[in-house]
């Protein structure tokens, strides 16, 4: 029997996860919920279309809803909410915001015996993992995260809100210089800035001063104003040419050290290469759906993070197969 | 009160596993357990030494008990045996052999109500985690396990028994071209043979005949006729000078598709570089004694593997420092 799936919210995100459980022959996708009339939506592979407020009626056909909105408005208002009739998955981003939404989740997901998985993903998510478990390895070390090469949406944004911009994307790029200190074990002390540089392509309005609008950029406080950034004016075309897509990426290493007097380097490193960050982000959810609904056949209630997800209830391979062939 | 371990076994890996120790406040070394006369044997860290005879009557003073034996003859036998009597970790890494150890390790921990995780460490371990948590987020995918650079102490025997061979030391090398080809997500078909290729450093006795020595080595059915090997002749001063440690490491890289036609691409990948192969393999064996006693306490019993712990467990960190701060 398949895990029956509902689908909260279909823009980008939700559109990964329909993909994502079309992928997975023991997921089977119920519906999708969305904000809009029904009626204009076409879904991908032909999963039904709903209206969120049809959602709570079918609490006894879906096994697991995915909550695919954004952190800064949706989730904080839907997780708590819906976890009170599902169990859920959520991908809330906001770090400095998790522990007071793990809070709320956990009073409604507690009281209703739900299991609502909140923050899964790449990072929050996979990353997180790469930093609980290197961390827990080597204890006296030193941590790094690195993001990019990829597209960064609130900087291409920021670029755009400058006057005589008709487009932009920017892309944040780990710098390799800081890389390779890291991986040598050389624990050097970095600050964002220092670890990433920026470089954005820009489409000008006819007539536009250029000049100005490369300053505009290279001085924006917090975005741009720390980091090495270059700037490259180029045509509409190209841009829609050449930098359509939306990739990211990263990486979490750890350094750290061993033995009577430390003298053993060791270096744990994991990356990520992305050529849809949302589709990447769905196909952690959809791992996380069948997850969630076996913890919470086992009673694991209440809010939940990939920390405590035990690795096998991720994989939809039995325990013979996976001690057999992946162990 | 800090989780009171006992080490069972003291070369490589029980020195590893008491230097691990060291750096974990939450963690105390109880006893070495050594099949030698305990008078005859001197710790790193001052953790007193006691005959294997004698560990059974300590039961009531030892939390977990970390097996460091090896994977041919001791843990087949020590990891059943003691799981009657303790909480147990082993590092058994006979892959083909892992299903069968397994059910024996379950029957005695099942009955005992003890809790017994078998194979941590890096491969199986760590790098059997990698595969579990990519395969799970891209099923449409493949998997590639390349190791080194590092010594095999395996391969590295076999050219000492050749005739006219003082010392010698192997390296297994992967191969640029293969990882490069992973990491485009060209899904190659590679024999181990085409992931990895072989160097050896050899020390030749005088008069020998380095021609048919060499030829010998590149010959050797399984061990290196089917890789790429190159063959050194070192004096027995280099070799001590130059090769002495026992680094190792690897990378398990998994390439998926998502999308409507799998038509973007993704690259999970997991590394390791590592000085000092047996201190990383006791470092993982002491964060999973953590693990383990918390399952056991929360009445996990049986036999368990790194796939059915919640990786918050391994750590020493609060609940709420790792949602603030890793998550």
């Amino acid at each position: 029997m398949s895990i029956r799936i509902g689908i909260y919210g279909y823009g980008n995100l939700g559109r990964g996860v329909e993909l994502a459980i079309k992928q997975s022959p023991d997921l089977e996708g119920v519906g999708v919920f969305t904000r809009r009339n029904p009626k204009t939506v076409q879904t991908l592979t032909g999963i039904p279309v709903f209206h969120i407020d049809d959602a709570i009626r079918m609490q006894d056909k879906i096994d697991v809803m995915i909550l695919c909105g954004g952190s800064a408005t949706d989730l904080p208002e839907q997780t708590p909410y819906l976890a009170q009739y599902f169990n859920v998955v959520d991908s809330f981003d906001t770090h400095a915001k998790i522990p007071q939404h793990a809070k709320n989740v956990q009073a409604a997901a507690e009281q209703a015996k739900t299991t609502a998985l909140i923050s899964a993903g790449w990072d929050p998510g996979m990353f997180s993992l790469a930093r609980l478990y290197s961390s827990a390895i080597l204890p006296n070390g030193n941590e790094y995260t690195f993001w990019g090469k990829g597209v960064s949406q609130g900087h291409s944004d920021a670029i755009r809100r400058i006057e005589g911009v008709v487009d932009a994307k920017q892309y944040t790029i780990p710098l390799e210089t800081a890389l390779q200190a890291v991986r040598n074990g050389e624990n050097p002390t970095l600050a964002t800035g220092e670890k990433h540089e920026r470089e954005c392509f820009v489409v000008a309005a006819d007539g536009a001063d250029k000049a100005r609008i490369e300053n505009e950029i290279k001085t924006m406080p917090n975005y741009f104003a720390d980091y090495k950034t270059t700037v490259h004016f180029i045509s509409l075309e190209e841009l829609k040419e050449k930098h359509a897509g939306l990739p990211h990426g990263g990486r979490v290493i750890r350094s750290g050290a061993t033995g009577v007097n430390g003298e053993h380097k060791h270096v744990i490193e994991y990356s990520l290469k992305l050529d849809s960050n949302a589709e990447f982000t769905s196909s952690v959810l959809a791992a996380c759906a069948r997850a969630v609904f076996r913890m919470n056949q086992e009673g694991m209630y209440g809010c939940k993070t990939l920390f405590d997800v035990p690795p096998i209830y991720l994989s939809a391979c039995t325990r013979e197969e996976l001690l057999e062939k992946l162990l």
